[in-house]
This record gives structure tokens, C-alpha cells and sequence, in this order.
């Protein structure tokens, strides 16, 4: 991470606490405001964030443009060159399904170091959550239907095209389109065709005849190019010429009404006796649209992509990063429409005897509670200490915490309210 | 860029292009589908694609990533490992001002380098071009009064973070609060103070103090941590206290009703006799409510961040990369609602005698007309050949161009025909 992408004014309120000898201890907090459509949230880029910040450093060359702006005391400055992250880092780990007014990450630290990462942990982990928590909603939508991210293309650069693969293979998905993910981190990756493949020869049947006979290990025809039901029809034609040759067989349809389209197809592909080719189905799909097409259509995989890049629903998540106590006591916040109670907190989780979610207690750091934690010490004294970091692990956590919860959770229509019991001691007086 | 930032199909398009011997002479076109709240587009990010693919190569690495899935051919491999890319690009440059339909890009080279770049290319242009086209809409809104990007924070990560801060600029914006931004590319930083300062202290008072005494050429306070009338009356003490030592002066009000509470915090500020004191107004600040600020409130400057980092009206443009002519001819996509007019095309702009903007007469790249070119040829043969690649150059750009619209494309409400004019030769018949 770059220790610049941040906003000037993280430096300047850092110089004038170090001026001032405001730099104490202090216990930040990030979490996220409710929004109707997110039930509950998915952590992602927690870890990343906490190691990152394990690892930060300013580089001459940002101290020399630092001292360029004019701004900043050289004892500042002397204090960024010698910075090493040295607090606590508390984090509900990648997978996890959480809680708004939850905290997703505690940082515990003196005030200039507390203060001055706020933009980019928030950088870091509000864009990989809102992909997470939109596309756990869609993987409750396909019902064991296969999904996969195609979001690459939509996604706002290379960094954000490889998260959201990551993102939406914690949750279930069974992979993704984007090679440089693939190769990052192993996840399997899967693919069609595009329009220019069939427009770049004579025929539709041509195209596929070609597509088929280098890939006859995964042959699925794009069939919505000119006409889909002719498209159809040409797939049929190509499948029963290459039959035995072939192994994976499938049609994807892209466009127009996708619920008549695959019943109209899988009538097709059974009345020619071809039971065995799937049908995928993309073009701007949804949890919404997924769940009319389980319910009323055909398919066997769903190719996702804008919705899960940048969630038309909740472009932003509203995440927000809070001091919440210092050496002087409990920081609440009281501006119009955005409380937050002060403390630095800890999160214990409740089952009930069939292993269904019953309540998280959101409680003091300084309260025991014999329910699970759920906030996880990640960086001790600024030691990135965590190990059970890998994607198997985070995705194990979410599938475990997902089918915890119980069935109002679910709902893509419906607000149900957090299970959330704050301690007596962080209650408003 | 990372070679392996794009989609499986692409590549194994291209393997089957190359088994199949459909290699040609091919030209590929990126244009945005029409949307009803951007009657204008500004081009952003195209030079940096052009750039980047110009420099393309595959790494041992990445080849062997692809080997590993056993999906290529070891011919496509080593063309792979051969790839550079040789072909010629045509772009709109960053900060014109163009139209949904028209051409923002156009590769013309052989199939294969054509088709297996569309992901990236999409990737690097599609989220800049949002952001500037609503970053443009939020210029025209504010009348002149100072604009900060504030969007790091909710940015997908830190290279979109980067982009939105130069995109911003380039619209006419004053200056940026991503320190990343103003190191690459010397944009003026700004900045205030965050709530989590004012809690930092006993007293708002106190923290005003600090902050000035710090800070006195840049004092802008933040009043609504508490109660924010009680916060302006404390600005106005601390103002008054350090009056002479002070240079620029300034309140933010992040929330609550900011119209209101603007044309008060003005009131009482012209009472106090602090006529120079300047208005900051942040929190989820739109065109719309900008608009009505300006007519209704009190502004000096806007902070405005998650609605350049994603818009929320427009979360991702739809942009899209299709085969347009190969040497078969003109490429027609008639996809329902989803029609691409084919032929590898040239964009000619048209001014009345006022210097406003009259008509974009698009054409085949075979025809010649006398207006204004668009599309500008910046890589040739493989070779970037552009020179006025300054973020200085594309500010002056968009200035120009926006200056040159006619007064309804700045309507934020309602939609104009973009003044499209198609030559005969790509009519479809």
C-alpha cells in the first residue's frame, strides 16, 4: 500500500496532535451504517488491510513531496520517516458474515497512527465488503446453481478486477473469469465466447464448428449473436455433428427475456435428446433476477459481472471510521442521522442448540463475554500474527456462517433487524 | 498493466482464431451505450490504455499460468510469448468532450491482438470516463465555486482512487484532498480536519485552537461534531481570538440541512464582521443538491467524494468493445436493444460561427471530412506516437469543449439527442 493514498488532512490533524501533544491512545473503529438491501455484510479485505498496515512505511521520495507542500513541521516529517505501525489490530476476518453498526476492524494505537490510516483502510476494505455482501445475496438467489464473476470489465481498474474474483469466491461462487485472479490465487477459472468469435467467420454454425474443435473439453455456444433461436438450433446442429468428441457441452444466452429463453432452450436440448448440454445464462443479472430465473426458467450457471463490480443498489458502502475512546474516556458521536457510540469494542457471538445464529453482544474491550469472538487480534504491537489467512479459509468461514443464520437473513426484499445486544456500559445514557 | 488482467474467453478466442487461420486484418470499436442523466461523455483514461497496450507483453510466468490450465495450444503460447502489440489505435483524448454512440477508441490490427485486449481496455477506460462525465455535470452545477475530491476513501483501491482525483481535475475541479494524486501528478491538495480531531480535545474550542495555531495559513473548521450552530459561534471565537495570525479562514458543515444551515453560518459570520471567512460544504453532495445550494445557500467550496468515486445514478457506464469491419466487411451487431452499427469509423466535429458546438458527423474511416478529427491517431504500428499527453493539456481540453457546448446538453434533468450524424455508407439499410 502506498502510505500517500490517503487525505491530506489525515497529515495535517497528524502534525497539529504532535504540535499540540495530542498523541495518546486512542481505539478507532470502523463499521458500517444500515441500508435497507444488505441484511447482513460479508468482511473482506480486512486481513489485507491489517497486514498492509503491519507492513507501512514512508519512502523519502514521499517526504520530499510531503516537505514540497509547505505544510508540515519537520518534526512531522521526522515522525513519518521513522513511522512503524506498533498498536493492536482487531478484525472480523474475510468470510464472516457480520452485522451494520457492527465494528469490522478495532485499532488500538497511539492518536496520530490511529488517525492517519483512516482513508486507506477504508479504501481497502469498504469496496471488497460491498462486493461480498451483494454477491452472498446472489449466492443465495442461484440455490446451488453454479456462478461465476465476469465482472472484470466493469470493475474499476486491475487491483479491484482481481478483489471482487477474490471477493465472490469466498462466498460460494464457483469461479471466475479473470485470469490475473486465477493466477494469484488458484481460483478456477471458466469462460464462453464472445460476439465477435461467431461474427468472425462466414457462418454461426462455422463459428461454433471452429470454437468446438479446439475447445471440445468446453464447448458452450454463444447463440443470441443474430437470432436466438436459431442460435439454438445451430448449437444443436454443431453438438450432434461432434458428439462424441465433445465433453463439456453448453448454449449461453445473453440478451432478451432470459426466463423464456432457457425454457424455450432446455425444451429444444430434450427434444433433441441432448440432456447433458447446460445452459449459462448473463447479461446484467442480479439476486433478483436469478431468483425469477430459478424459480420460472432454466439454467445451470449464471455469469455475473456489473452487479457484483459496483452493486447498482449500494454503490457505496457506508462505511465510516471512528475514534472511539481515548485516555479521557468513551467517544460518542452525536451528529444528526450518524451516531456512533463510543468505546472500543469487542463483538461475542450466540448460537442456539441447532447451531443457528441468535445474537452477537457487542460489549466493552474490557468485558468477558463467553460467546465466540467474532473481532480477531490480528497485528500485536504492530506484528501481523494472524495464520489462518488463506482463501480456503476465509471461504470454509463463510459457508460455515451462512448456513448459521436463520431464514429472515435471507430475505433480498425484506429489512429484518440486526441481532445486535449492546453491554449495558456502551448503551446511550 | 498486467497482461492476465482479462477474461479466459478472450484467450481462448484468440487460440481458436489461430488454429482456424482467422487471424486478418480486423478493426474493434469502444463506444458507451446512451444514458438519460450524461447528455455528454468526457473521454478519460484512453491515452493511458493506448499507452499501456503499446507496451504490452506476456511474462515466462503469466505463460506458464496459462500452460498450468491445459486449456492452449503451445502455438498460442509462444504467440503469446511473442506479443506485441503492432497494430494502430485511435482515441479520444483525455478531457474532450464526446457522446454516447460514438467511438471513444478504435484498434485496428489483427484479430487475435484485437480480441484479447478487450477486457483490459474496457477496464482501464470504462470507470475514468464515469467518473469525469459526472464529475463534469457536478462543474457545471457549482457555477464557479471551488470543488475538492474527497473520494479516496470510497474508492475500489488505490489506483481508482488516483484515477478519480486526476479525472476531477481535468473537469475544471480545483484541486484534490489524495496525496497520491498530488505527488504523481502535482494537482493541489486540500484539506480541513475530520470530527475524530474535534473529539481529540476538551473543548471544540480547544481543538479549533490547536488546529489554527498549527495550521494558520489554512484554519478551516469543522462545526458540526457537536451541535452545529454552537460550532460556528466557537469558529467565530477561535477567528476572532487568532484574527491576524490566521490567512485563510474557513468553516466546513458536513451534515444536517446545508442549505439552511449555510445561509446562517453566512449570517452570522457578515454579524461578526468576518466577511472573508470562506464556507465548505460536504456530505454526500450531488449536481442536484449543488444546484440547489447555489441558488438557495451559501458556498464557497464543495467537498464531494463518493459520488465521482461511484455514481450512484450511474454505477457503471455501459461501455462496450466490438469487431466493427474485418475484411469481409462491415460488422453489424443486431442483438435485441443491443445494435452495433459495423465499419471501423472516424468521428468529424462541427461548429456554428459562434464556436458552438454543431454536429459530430461520424464516418468510415475511408471517408474525409473537413471538420474537426476526434479521434486522434496515437499509436501507429505498435508505436505511441501522441504528445499533448499533459494533465494540463487535457484540462484545457475539456475546458474548450465545455465552453463550446450549447446550453441544453448542461441540463441535469432532462435528455437531448446527442447531435449525432451518421455518413450514408454506415446507415443500415
Amino acid at each position: 500500500m502506498k502510505a500517500l493514498l490517503t487525505d491530506l488532512y489525515e497529515l495535517t490533524m497528524g502534525d497539529a496532535y504532535l504540535r499540540s501533544g495530542a498523541d495518546g491512545w486512542s481505539a478507532f473503529e470502523m463499521s458500517v451504517r444500515p441500508n435497507r438491501y444488505r441484511n447482513f455484510l460479508v468482511a473482506m479485505g480486512t486481513l489485507e488491510a491489517a497486514r498492509e498496515l503491519a507492513n507501512l512505511t514512508f519512502t523519502d521520495e514521499e517526504i520530499d513531496y510531503l516537505r514540497s507542500l509547505g505544510k508540515f513541521s519537520e518534526d512531522f516529517l521526522e515522525y513519518l520517516r521513522n513511522f512503524r505501525f506498533d498498536g493492536d489490530i482487531y478484525v472480523v476476518p474475510d468470510g464472516r458474515i457480520l452485522f451494520a453498526r457492527e465494528p469490522v476492524m478495532v485499532v488500538e494505537t497511539s492518536r496520530i497512527k490511529g488517525q492517519i490510516v483512516e482513508t486507506m483502510l477504508l479504501n481497502r476494505v469498504a469496496y471488497q465488503m460491498n462486493s461480498a455482501s451483494k454477491a452472498a445475496r446472489i449466492y443465495h438467489a442461484a440455490r446451488g446453481r453454479m456462478l461465476l464473476e465476469f465482472g472484470a470489465r466493469r470493475a474499476a481498474d486491475s487491483e479491484a478486477a482481481v478483489r471482487i474474483a477474490r471477493a465472490t469466491y469466498v462466498v460460494g461462487w464457483a469461479g471466475t473469469s479473470n485470469l490475473e485472479a486465477g493466477r494469484l490465487y488458484g481460483i478456477p477459472v471458466y469462460g464462453t465466447m464472445a460476439h465477435a468469435f461467431v461474427q468472425s467467420y462466414r457462418t454461426e454454425f462455422e463459428a461454433f464448428l471452429e470454437f468446438a474443435k479446439a475447445y471440445p473439453e468446453s464447448a458452450i455456444f454463444l447463440v443470441d449473436t443474430y437470432d436466438t433461436l436459431a442460435g439454438i438450433e445451430v448449437a444443436i446442429e454443431v453438438i450432434n455433428h461432434l458428439k462424441d468428441r465433445l465433453k463439456l457441452k453448453g448454449i449461453r444466452i445473453d440478451s432478451g427475456d432470459l426466463v423464456e429463453l432457457s425454457r424455450y432452450a432446455r425444451r429444444r436440448l430434450k427434444e433433441a435428446g441432448l440432456e447433458d448440454v447446460i445452459i449459462v445464462l448473463s447479461g446484467d443479472l442480479n439476486e433478483w433476477k436469478i431468483r425469477e430465473i430459478v424459480e420460472r426458467g432454466e439454467a445451470d450457471a449464471f455469469g455475473v459481472g456489473s452487479e457484483v463490480a459496483i452493486p447498482p443498489d449500494k454503490p457505496v458502502l457506508g462505511a465510516i471510521y471512528k475514534l472511539v475512546e481515548d485516555e479521557t474516556g468513551f467517544k460518542h458521536k452525536l451528529s444528526k442521522g450518524k451516531v456512533v457510540i463510543g468505546g472500543s469494542k469487542r463483538v461475542y457471538r450466540y448460537y442456539d442448540g441447532q447451531g443457528k445464529l441468535l445474537k452477537d453482544v457487542v460489549a466493552h474491550r474490557n468485558e468477558r463475554y463467553d460467546g465466540e469472538p467474532l473481532l480477531v487480534q490480528v497485528v500485536r504491537g504492530g506484528e501481523y500474527v494472524y495464520t489462518e489467512d488463506s482463501l480456503e479459509a476465509a471461504r470454509e468461514r463463510f459457508l460455515r456462517d451462512f448456513s448459521s443464520l436463520p431464514e429472515e437473513y435471507y430475505d433480498l426484499d425484506n429489512g429484518v433487524e440486526p441481532p445486535l445486544e449492546f453491554s449495558p456500559s456502551l448503551r446511550l445514557k
